[in-house]
């Protein structure tokens, strides 16, 4: 069960949480493959929204996935950080040249990219010091991942040639709109913004009430170089993330804090 | 279903990621319910290393969780995140004055924050404008939450005072020693470390492989300073943490890349 590397193209690593099955995973494969060598190590089913989570208290099982009678991947019983994890540390011979998550079915923006499973593969990736890329389409609805395919593809090929630093990731969004309509490519911060949660409450047939989460983001920052302004303005959108979440400004301010031990 | 402040006393909500009967999160509430109303909204059973995830996909079920015959609190079939969600958009009839989530049995230093549910749920209260504060007692064995939660209710009191800045939580470890042998409180940043992950490969009867994560912290940076060190020299750790996570530094850096749009 040990992908190999062949020949002295590069080689790539992809992830996603929508499943092993999903069409955007598929068609960034369909790209990375005329540039390197992929390898698939993907959840076996959807895991959206599973933020960081990593599987500690159940073992995990790896299945050969098949496509057109040929091996594709290896499907995981786990989240996207397990699969990145498990490919890196014992799946894979060597390391990767490149790790990339996606193309995930929706935008991985503002606040969303901490819940989000697709930007948590390419964060494991990161830390396990293999320059990472997740990728994201801004649409829940019917999807033509061929144009983030390809952008992903340039962008894999940049990135090889020029590097990350340590620690960095770059999320990327690409708007979901004919591939002539896109501007062009802006390099953003993350957004400003919020959920406003309700949650529909319901009762079911035994007079059991349950709650369904929905809601809407609330877009508090409205300036052009976040990255929900950009893709809402047809740019694909790139920023770089890392993962040293102190506060700084508020750590100077509490220092003289007196707060008694006992 | 909806817990109701009474009097005039602070009302606090506590969560957390060791699920609703575990003793950390009794510990908790006992020493908080001598300062505050508190609500209970906790997972019903163990999430931990759930990360930020949220359950959008299936309905949330609640059920009241009784101790000696009187409502301790609400056992949600979901997540630490979609605990807070739930309670403070819809379980509580307004939203309370401070959000604690923990005692967790187990730290949550350096690069565990990102895997954390306890992290999370405080997290996720102030996304939802509710001055959060995380709680972890820094072992894995037979544990005294007492220390570690009578320090929780001092904090309360002081960030009760003088409130925390919007978008920042306080993230803080316990050293899981005698009271008397914690040297003193020390405002820390998230250390850098990292997992050097091993999977432990297994044959099932059935002669399939599977594979479970195991490994070491590797501490990276053995600074003062830092959040792992201060708890290892006995220091209660207070972190503030943020959840803007673009990479500033990269941002400039990168700014005049030109990857071509197709």
């Amino acid at each position: 069960m040990s992908p190999r590397r062949t020949g002295k193209k590069p080689s790539i690593l992809v992830s996603n949480d929508d499943g092993i099955d999903a069409p955007g995973l598929d068609a960034l494969v369909r790209e990375l493959k005329k540039i390197s060598t992929v390898t698939v190590v993907a959840p076996d089913k959807q895991r959206s929204a599973v933020g960081h989570a990593i599987t500690m208290n159940y073992p995990l099982r790896v299945k050969k996935y098949f496509k057109d009678r040929s091996l594709f991947g290896y499907a995981v019983e786990g989240t996207p950080a397990d699969c990145v994890k498990l490919a890196i540390r014992c799946l894979m011979d060597s390391p990767p040249d490149l790790m990339i998550s996606g193309v995930n079915h929706g935008a991985n923006t503002a606040v969303n990219i901490i819940y989000s499973g697709t930007v948590s593969a390419a964060t494991e990736g990161v830390l396990l010091d293999v320059p990472s890329i997740a990728v994201s389409l801004t649409t829940y609805g019917e999807a033509d991942f061929r144009p983030a395919a390809g952008f992903s593809r340039r962008l894999a090929l940049h990135v090889l040639r020029t590097g990350l630093p340590a620690g960095t990731l770059l999320n990327v969004n690409v708007p979901a709109v004919k591939g002539s309509r896109i501007r062009g490519v802006k390099i953003t911060r993350q957004g400003n913004s919020r959920w406003d949660d309700t949650f529909d409450v319901r009762v079911d047939p035994n007079n059991n009430t349950y709650y369904w989460l929905t809601g809407k983001l609330d877009v508090l920052d409205k300036t052009d170089d976040t990255d929900v302004i950009a893709v809402r303005r047809n740019y694909i959108s790139v920023t770089p993330i890392q993962y040293d979440l102190t506060d700084y400004k508020t750590l100077r301010k509490i220092r003289g804090w007196k707060i008694p031990v006992s």
